[in-house]
């Protein structure tokens, strides 16, 4: 089926897109795509994504330098969650930390396991 | 931090929720929990999620038996989505393949590259 016409968006058009490092396997960050994400990620091989809070499209590492190389992309089962594995560059974190998933629950607490990349 | 005061639930109540095999590093589904299925999943030790298109609680593999016994549990830097690593019994999608992205983009198609598990 058609990469665009398979995906089902959600009543904001948007889906959630899970990042994964290709290298070590470790889950990035999850973000969110619309159609204009996709098509962007496709059209350049880089991942874009949109914004929730700024409202806006947004190339990963536009600013920061820290892309995405997309190596390959899956969708699930629903057409409703999409997978990217990607070539990180630096960290893929805004905090500077390899992973957005840097909070591990430790007992009753969320404990931080993982300090900023110089 | 309190493990539930972090954490933040959209406007319907809900977070994503990434599943990650422990053992093989893949990524398996992503499903939603609400503040009850994070409570279930604290509780039990076992993955529960909240079923939006059936808007019920749910046990992942009540009926199938392909249950998730979570081994860590991670918040990511926004609060607003979770990763889980799990020891994940049998085929975690409902099509009976281990993972639910099955569906890879090759060229303008998403091709299926796996077949479900007898």
């Amino acid at each position: 089926m058609n990469l665009l016409e398979a995906i089902k968006f959600d009543a904001h058009g948007l889906l959630p897109a899970i990042t994964q490092d290709t290298a070590s396997g470790r889950v990035l960050m999850l973000a969110w795509m619309n159609e204009e994400a996709v098509r962007q990620t496709l059209a350049t091989g880089f991942a874009h994504y949109y914004s929730r809070s700024r409202q806006c499209q947004w190339k990963k590492g536009e600013t920061s330098g820290h892309i995405q190389k997309v190596v390959d992309m899956y969708l699930d089962c629903d057409g409703d969650s999409l997978l990217l594995k990607v070539e990180q560059t630096g960290p893929a974190c805004h905090t500077h930390r390899t992973s957005c998933f840097y909070n591990q629950r430790q007992g009753h607490h969320w404990m931080i396991i993982e300090e900023p990349v110089k």
